[in-house]
């Protein structure tokens, strides 16, 4: 933004304040590299914003005029989720590929309020960093911005935060936040499970978010792997492998409601925590998820990390997805359409019990 | 969340996912140690919670019903924003003080929708550290909370997230989004603005949560202070000045929706960029913002930082809010009234010009 001072207006001193010589820049902060950057911002988020979007980039707030006749919505509940993608960040500083880390923030935030019925309306990213470099703020941003088109998705606003001596040189922290909207009558809550639904497991295509703090520890530290490896049982290197994008379940959930808007029990994204603590946070207080361990195919990287972390089978489940991104809980009588539709399997089902998960057989992912 | 395998479900191998030797807890991230956070994150947030929160703790995504009908709004807009609290998180690491800057944060999240003429309605947090230190989270949580809770804003999700590796011990970072909504009619935007409007500044109460990478850099490496030193002009202890919270101007904006809700014709919220980078977002391209500095009495910490860093008048200008937090821009026929009725002063008119701020005598605050 341009300004200047009354008495003080020469060429030369509005350069003072732009160039690296000022004292705000010498403490580590460059205010106009700042402004630099929200002015390029604007190029690259304008392309998520629909007509709902009122207002241009650099006001104080983002503005957003949900079109909820449109949309087809009588009795608006707002879903939002705040999220962070963990130490998977550490991949992107050793690999220097910042184009991709934006989208698992983005779809690991809608994956959040998808499985509570809602459709996204518009995002805000959080970047924080001791310098911010133009080229991987545009980085983050472009993969932020691409994820958030791809699912109609407004990118509506954010803060790029100069923190210096909070973070090493060359890191960074990502995190983000997700407003949604869902009809109060289409509203998952995990009131209509019952005894006797199937459970419908999509597949992860890897560690999506989770996990990575244990796995740079079993891969990096102990199995002394590197980036370039193919180890055994993985089809690509393990950069790549570590840097796939968490998957966005939107096609999933779009297929659901083409289906009918009832056919949906209850819905869970497996993150954090996996199948067991994520499962019950949908399950009511007297049902159980019983889980065939058998009934998918482990991906390769997850039996990697069993056998190089020698790992318990029981502690796997509940810091990684295991190979399943995704829980739909359906009607029994629809569930084989539901699975086939989705190219999902059938990977267990509900039983009498107390909002938990039991898993059976969970030793397979040592063989 | 309780959880166990069939297979392996004994108190034992429950307990040992439980306590600090899982390998996960090694690779530096306590899953049990998130949960018990989650379950007493509860009781604190619970009170931020009107009827509008649909919903518990712990669900993927926060619920929010608004009433439109009663909040007497016709063509609602949702105004959002997302801001850290930058190195004033210093401030608190280095004095162990960490139960204020939650509302730091809250209220200059807050501070950033109101000018749009929004109101507040809910906000989430994200915290991350490498290991988090349950009191430290605590305090963290009740400080939003508080600050939520004055202001009818539901602190209705958040995020905490444990980064070994990316975060130094003892330090965190804290970011925080927040969610209002404002009638499509009543948008600030700026286009009211007109040459021969004045500007009433409301009093911050110190730096509010910016500028601290310069003020530390001057107060302690140049000046060498200590937090306890309490030197000339300042009323109070480096450590108290350097902590008070960022000030709420809801006060301001419900008194001036009891005058007239078309007295204020743009209000301008100061933080990074001060008044030079922050007036511009709302003046018209044909308007300048004129400001006789003379007008208002530079409070001490900022006589301390021109004194102690030897800067240059306007760079202050540029990154202190140099004792104005908030700016009204008002019709000149009704300014004094709303001065006195705000407690604020007569700070400047609006002038032809391109969209910029024009300083008048900065250098009294080198005296």
């Amino acid at each position: 933004m341009p300004s200047r001072s009354r008495k003080k207006s020469s060429p030369a001193e509005l350069l003072s304040l732009n160039n690296h010589q000022s004292a705000y820049t010498k403490a580590g902060v460059n205010v106009a590299l700042g402004n630099e950057f929200k002015s390029g911002i604007g190029k690259i988020v304008r392309q998520t914003h629909g007509p709902e979007v009122l207002g241009g980039i650099g006001g104080f707030g983002g503005l957003f005029q949900p079109d909820f006749k449109k949309r087809n919505i009588q009795h608006p509940v707002l879903v939002s989720s705040t999220d962070g993608v963990g130490t998977k960040l550490k991949i992107a500083f050793a690999t220097n590929c910042h184009h991709t880390i934006g989208a698992d923030l983005v779809n690991h935030c809608i994956n959040d309020i998808l499985v509570t019925g809602a459709e996204p309306l518009f995002f805000l990213d959080y970047i924080a960093a001791a310098k911010l470099t133009p080229d991987v703020v545009r980085s983050l941003l472009s993969g932020l911005s691409r994820a958030c088109k791809v699912s109609h998705c407004a990118l509506i606003g954010g803060e790029t935060a100069q923190m210096p001596g909070l973070y090493e040189p060359g890191e960074y922290d990502l995190a983000g936040t997700i407003v949604g909207v869902v009809d109060r009558k289409k509203l998952l809550d995990g009131s209509r499970v019952s005894v006797g639904d199937f459970l419908i497991g999509i597949p992860s295509n890897g560690l999506h978010t989770n996990g990575y703090t244990l796995a740079r520890h079993i891969l990096f530290k102990k199995m002394k792997l590197e980036f370039s490896s193919k180890p055994q049982g993985l089809t690509t290197s393990l950069q790549r492998e570590l840097l796939k994008i968490h998957r966005s379940y939107l096609p999933e959930f779009q297929a659901m409601t083409a289906l009918g808007a009832n056919k949906i029990h209850a819905a869970a994204h497996i993150t954090g925590g996996g199948l067991i603590d994520n499962l019950p946070r949908v399950l009511p207080k007297t049902c159980d998820a019983l889980i065939d361990t058998n009934s998918w195919r482990l991906p390769g990287i997850f039996k990697l990390l069993a056998r190089g972390g020698a790992l318990d089978p029981l502690e796997m489940y509940r810091v990684f997805n295991m190979g399943i991104g995704m829980v739909f809980i359906v009607p029994q009588k629809e569930s084989l359409i539901i699975a086939k539709k989705l190219k999902g399997k059938i990977i267990g089902r509900i039983i009498q019990g107390h909002g938990e998960v039991q898993l059976e057989a969970p030793k397979q992912l040592m063989e």
